[in-house]
């Protein structure tokens, strides 16, 4: 026998919640209105699609084994402008074209280096990019190490002669944030060590892992008052080593270092584009960059970004009928040596800036996406809620409002186009990070597979959203 | 007030405890007559300091850090002999000498490897221990795999002017029991590559990591019929590269392969040999192998073998008075490039090999040990069960009698002495073993105070136990 106060109190409850369908009905969640029901769904197919997609897999397949390292200004570079041509035609993306643009080339032709004394040993090195030579056979100096760069710069030793040693370590950490720090010591090293009136400098690798690889990148980029001095990271154990050697012994440890690299002036780089071409002429601007250093393969730096976002436009043309907004797809160039394409992107396309609605890159590896980040119009804001909504599922959550957009797009971001983070987890990103190890079989298909999806579905949405997002009134 | 019923059942219990106490008095257990209490007590001590005891890392940590890589003959592993001398006698070592024995030098002298078409890239590889040199600037050949050696030893494929590439991964293991399969590519592929006409052989490396640190390591040690092909290891990025690169590519694969290597007919090593004077002149003999390969600093392989053996004997040798038996430590040379040590000290100590009373090296890295195994006469089995039964509560669990006793004391193991194994967990071994990677960050100092406890125990309780192992007679 049904009891009466439960019967009461279902009645009760079923009575709320018409009265809530009712209000529902009434009053549709304010984000309703910028798409609509079926463009809802077809996000959510997008997203079943994309999870199912080899093709992110096959490009960064094909990119990695057949060109394979792809440095700024290369001619491994220019293969791979080739290769991103061919594949855009191939995957149906109209107006495919290379924008070339110049750039001040750098390269490493040897480095190598070794504890001359009191314990004899090689030590494993990567010269740091824009490091000038040392003169042939290298130079010997005592090691002075410094825990920190703030150490170094607030020193008074006396250095003349000297090799220095920043031996900062790296925080790991799931959004990256340790690499702001520590990735200071690699761009004001060889600067203060050539202040101080030393011979060389050495930095343990801006990285996180534990093998004999070590990290390179980006040094001093010039138009400092002083030469820099000669740069290289040691790897992490090769740090550890020399941090050691250091403590263990009983006089100055001399360090030998040999460092041969070469400058040319101008080099010829470019961003491939290949466009799905909408109703209007509005852009929504996504891709990786091309470019690589030359120690892997480029596999989660950027092959990765350069493949997913590929991937996922090409879903979105897929379609039947137009994109609401045009599409496209940028392979930026020479990314790692000083954002060179994505000066050249901006300065290219100054005229079309007002008419970019979203720009975003994916450069931050291969790892599943965890937050989505906008940096929308405080008015806009409620699009937002939109994309984190339909990409909850995924397992993404919904970050705040400061979005980076990606190093390609920050020239666009600062020219106040709006940007989106799709952000992949950075736990081991730095690891593999401009190492030998950036290569193929660190890549998890399936993880490649979610981030598809994801960009797949905010592709699409922000191809079909009402105004833009700049402000609600765009 | 008490329960009846609980006090007549507590009643029960205590007779039958008593009962129970009273039968053990009367007939101990049967390995008891081998040890005294007063031994049990001293070996349980040694266990306690052990897993407190820091002299292990220490040595360690000066070894790799102040010798570093200790190349078989070369002037590195004489000064690491030096080091080993000082050490023993510092630590109160008596009879502290080393025994010097000739050898069959080999050495890299530089390595180079690149994909020349369809995709030029760098590869890279480290030549294997007794690879001849290729002519100077390398070979260039179209590369052909073999899933297996074996597929390579039953090919009728035509492979002059060819390099064979043989692409057989490893299993990881805990027993370590992967790498009898695995090494077998490393010993053969030379030969048989010789014997088919090929110019050079890639093998995969034997290892199971995943990172740009190929495995170096020996493979053919001479007296082949036909002189063997110049070979090298891929590092496993790499042999997947190369694989991927067979896979995509439309035409031949060609590789350039540069191997700079040098022979010596003959260079100088030694075994550094110290002792702890027993009351008898029968021999406890342990130790670890002092050279190591050349591309890491030789921390796993097999600086913590020497340094675990060394610091328990000098927990033995501190107790008061002396062992019943004398504790010999050997710091074996030349372990790597084809056992020259362990056989020049079976000839050299021929005549002593009956008082040889157990032999036992620690050469599988520096993880935990989690089992015990011995190689006794069935006659000496009970006595098997006192080592198991105190080195139990370290965690370390009882193996078979099969022991193989470790690569250096193996002439001594077919001579019959009784060889022990303290098997130390292999799972992550073949990630560092023969690699630039193998380095002191990667050793856990608690598991090396567990090793320092194991064999502490053991060396001092087969120095105490009535008769030998050879058999219940003895």
């Amino acid at each position: 026998m049904l009891n009466r106060k439960f019967a009461a109190g279902m009645a009760l409850v079923v009575g709320l919640c018409a009265a809530a369908s009712l209000a529902a009905a009434q009053t549709p969640d304010v984000e309703e209105k910028f798409i609509t029901a079926k463009e809802e769904q077809t996000a959510k197919r997008l997203i079943e699609k994309g999870l199912k997609d080899d093709t992110a897999w096959t490009l960064l397949e094909s990119l990695t084994t057949e060109i394979g390292p792809r440095l700024a200004g290369s001619e491994a570079e220019a293969r791979a402008r080739d290769w991103g041509v061919q594949t855009l035609k191939r995957l149906g993306f109209k107006n495919v074209r290379i924008e070339t643009f110049e750039l001040a080339y750098w390269n490493r032709i040897s480095e190598r280096a070794e504890i001359v004394s009191p314990f004899p040993q090689k030590l494993v090195i990567t010269a740091l990019g824009h490091s000038p030579s040392t003169p042939d056979g290298g130079v010997v100096g005592e090691v002075v190490r410094f825990e920190t760069l703030d150490a170094l710069e607030t020193s008074g030793a006396d250095l003349s002669g000297k090799i220095i040693f920043v031996d900062e370590a790296m925080t790991r950490t799931q959004d990256g944030s340790g690499y702001g720090a520590a990735v200071q010591k690699r761009s004001r090293a060889a600067i203060v060590a050539a202040e101080k009136g030393a011979i060389a400098a050495l930095i343990r690798s801006v990285g996180t892992d534990s093998h004999r690889n070590p990290h390179t990148g980006g040094s001093v980029r010039g138009g400092a008052a002083l030469a820099p001095a000669p740069i290289a990271a040691l790897s992490n154990p090769d740090a550890d080593q020399l941090a050691r050697a250091l403590r263990l012994a009983k006089g100055p440890v001399r360090v030998r270092l040999d460092i041969q690299t070469e400058f040319k002036k101008s080099a010829i780089s470019g961003n491939v584009i290949g466009e799905i071409p909408g109703k209007s002429d509005e852009l929504i601007v996504v891709g990786g960059h091309l470019d690589s250093w030359d120690l892997g393969t480029g596999a989660i730096d950027d092959g990765a970004g350069v493949a997913i976002t590929v991937a996922a436009a090409k879903l979105v043309g897929d379609l039947k009928g137009k994109p609401a907004r045009t599409i496209r797809v940028v392979m930026w160039g020479a990314e790692e040596t000083g954002l060179w394409g994505a000066r050249a992107y901006a300065k290219a396309h100054k005229e079309e800036l007002a008419r970019h609605v979203l720009a975003a890159e994916s450069d931050f590896g291969a790892a599943r996406i965890w937050k989505f980040q906008t940096r929308f119009g405080d008015g806009a804001l409620a699009k937002a809620k939109i994309f984190q909504r339909l990409l909850h599922p995924l397992g993404v959550g919904a970050g705040n409002n400061q979005a980076f957009g990606g190093p390609d797009v920050s020239p666009l971001r600062a020219a106040g186009v709006p940007v989106v983070d799709l952000y992949q987890d950075g736990s081991d990103y730095f690891d593999l990070h401009h190492t030998p190890d950036d290569t193929l079989d660190k890549v998890n298909p399936d993880a490649v597979q979610q981030n598809v999806a994801a960009w797949a579905a905010t592709i699409y949405l922000a191809s079909q959203m009402d105004g833009g997002f700049r402000d609600e009134a765009d």
